[in-house]
């Protein structure tokens, strides 16, 4: 490694090239088609990979050659740092792999450096959406009993009676980002309404515009498929919006102090009186927005006509906890972001930003230190 | 009953009013707001309502008055016909809320008579296009297994990893009518790339446009979706567009002859030639379109990566058949077309095709007699 050794004369640097340094939590091998595409596009660059490994819920130690590091214009990671800031010493911009960067927030690189650092945020839109629209339609279309019939060899047209599809139907997102986008997208392709909900207003063309990182042909870059926005961080105003006789509901809003327990018996019973065909909820958020047994009892009582939950409270949901059986309930352990090509994803970000950064340009899902993200 | 009793008076014609029969398969009450909304639509209209029963798999005999038949303008029917074309002089055209009218083929009405007959193609687009997506995420996000997790209570991230989302991704759609159309909608929606195939070939802007009936919102009323288009009935030209590198394959094509077994051990080597990632196919058309023990070998040996099923040969699939238990299959009893709006939306078939025909309009719709179809 270069001034590290002998052992990899040949990636020694010209001199000229400029280093992407990468401290990725997975195999260089997984990397190799992005980094190729990388120094594909960028003809100047040489890139040094280091596989960040976990051991017992921790990081193993990494020993980066200082030299290496001071000559880093890049840095690829996902939660390794070195010590401060002044270990590198020449870096344009630090790309984090992660969607936020409250995992690095204590450190001195985020409290007390200048070094723009960019989350990945927008990677998770199109995996994330795919699962919202299959809970959807797995409800809608009564998946489950039709394949405990499969595993009963039964062939038994009553159980796909009943299907409600999905034009004219109308879903509500509860934070219109890049999951709720592309949610958006697709629903509106399925012939359902849509309707926004923001914290701050978006009225002007501008502010309705998505301004973070968006994977081609996907999402709403200019925020057109909602037929109305709504806004507010008061349970006034999230009760106005939850009273536009919404069928789907979905919930893609931070953890904050306003939204936890944002969604309670009182928000349930809004639903339901505006539509008694019932809401079906999809949290793909955070557990904590819904007061869960609050959410128990709803399903229990038909407030509202089901949930598909990506997160609970707590997680793992433990074997003895109500919500596991509440009727209509799906549950998955915290996987919706799941996708093959996350790490290419990110990657596409990086190079995304190198070419901003070299034109001089604004940079993408820049994190501002003050706002937290 | 106008004509035949003192039991409805209040029903008895203005003289002035146009009669629009309707001899449909579910009671009047349940067709009440479409009929509400077709007087609303045209103010000179009545309609008279016969529920048509099964009775041991048979048509429960009707009568209806000469008198009544004689005067309709329109019938809305699901298969109950008058014995000839004799017994409705005034009918400007016979609504079959059917997608098709192969079940009256035989007919006097439809051999020996020019009565315009309409069906209601179209309609299904929706519900079916979504029991295609909804297959295709459960498959790519590893549903089965999640669901089987939340029964045993388990909370294990291992099954849903290894999610390939759909963007990039690439869906072949063998028929591109109205069903081939949504799911090519919702599929560009969520990032995927669009191949069409037609029996005939499709080169100008005119011959690509659906001319049938569309559920508003939905569809793909210009052709504009696919990024190419293939064409033919023969072998080869099947194979040039197997060769395309298709991740999701969807069987929307009628069964006749010629698509009779179209797809056996030749086309799923092909599709794994082309695409060793493995293609998924679903299929809603009919069973026997694919040569079924060539698909349960495929399916063990992985020249596919699974198969959606909602039809199979023969139907209702028997229980020692060994589809049921072949890896990846999944099967449900056709029931794909199912919607709680199937009436809702046929009427509003009946009512374009009563617009246009007032309005000197070609209908929609129409049979061609000599086709078919």
């Amino acid at each position: 490694m270069m001034g590290g050794g002998p052992d990899t004369p040949s990636k020694q640097s010209s001199g000229d090239k400029q280093l992407v340094l990468c401290t990725l939590p997975f195999p260089e091998e997984k990397a190799a088609k992005s980094i190729d595409a990388l120094k594909e596009e960028f003809k100047d660059v040489e890139v040094e990979y280091f596989y960040t490994q976990h051991e017992n819920g921790k990081i193993k130690p990494l020993e980066i050659p200082r030299e290496l590091l001071a000559r880093a214009s890049y840095q690829a990671t996902l939660f390794w740092l070195p010590e401060n800031a002044e270990a590198l010493p020449n870096v344009n911009l630090i790309q984090f792999f992660s969607a936020g960067t409250n995992h690095v927030a204590q450190h001195p690189i985020y409290t007390d450096s200048k070094i723009p650092l960019c989350s990945a945020n927008g990677v998770h839109g199109p995996q994330i959406a795919e699962w919202v629209i299959m809970m959807e339609l797995v409800h809608s279309h009564h998946f489950p009993k039709l394949y405990d019939l499969q595993k009963g060899k039964t062939w038994s047209q009553k159980a796909g009676m009943d299907v409600r599809d999905r034009v004219g139907k109308r879903v509500g997102i509860l934070g219109y980002g890049s999951i709720g986008r592309q949610v958006a997208r697709v629903a509106n392709a399925m012939g359902m309404d849509v309707l926004a909900y923001t914290a701050s207003p978006r009225k002007s063309p501008e502010t309705k515009r998505d301004h973070g990182y968006i994977v081609p042909g996907t999402g709403d870059p200019d925020g057109s498929f909602p037929s109305a926005w709504y806004s507010g961080t008061s349970k006034e105003e999230l009760h106005e919006f939850l009273k536009q006789e919404i069928d789907l509901l979905v919930i893609a809003v931070p953890l904050t102090k306003t939204t936890t327990h944002f969604l309670s018996t009182d928000e349930f019973k809004l639903l339901h009186a505006s539509n008694p065909r019932g809401t079906y909820v999809a949290n793909i958020a955070r557990g904590q927005i819904i007061d869960q047994p609050a959410l128990v009892e709803a399903l229990h009582t038909g407030l509202i006509s089901g949930a598909a939950l990506d997160v609970t409270d707590p997680e793992p949901l433990p074997a003895d906890n109500p919500l596991w059986t509440a009727p209509n309930v799906l549950i998955t352990p915290h996987i919706s972001g799941s996708t093959d090509v996350y790490a290419e994803r990110a990657f596409e970000v990086l190079r995304e930003n190198m070419r901003r950064q070299r034109g001089g340009k604004k940079l993408v899902n820049e994190v501002d230190r003050d706002r937290g993200y």
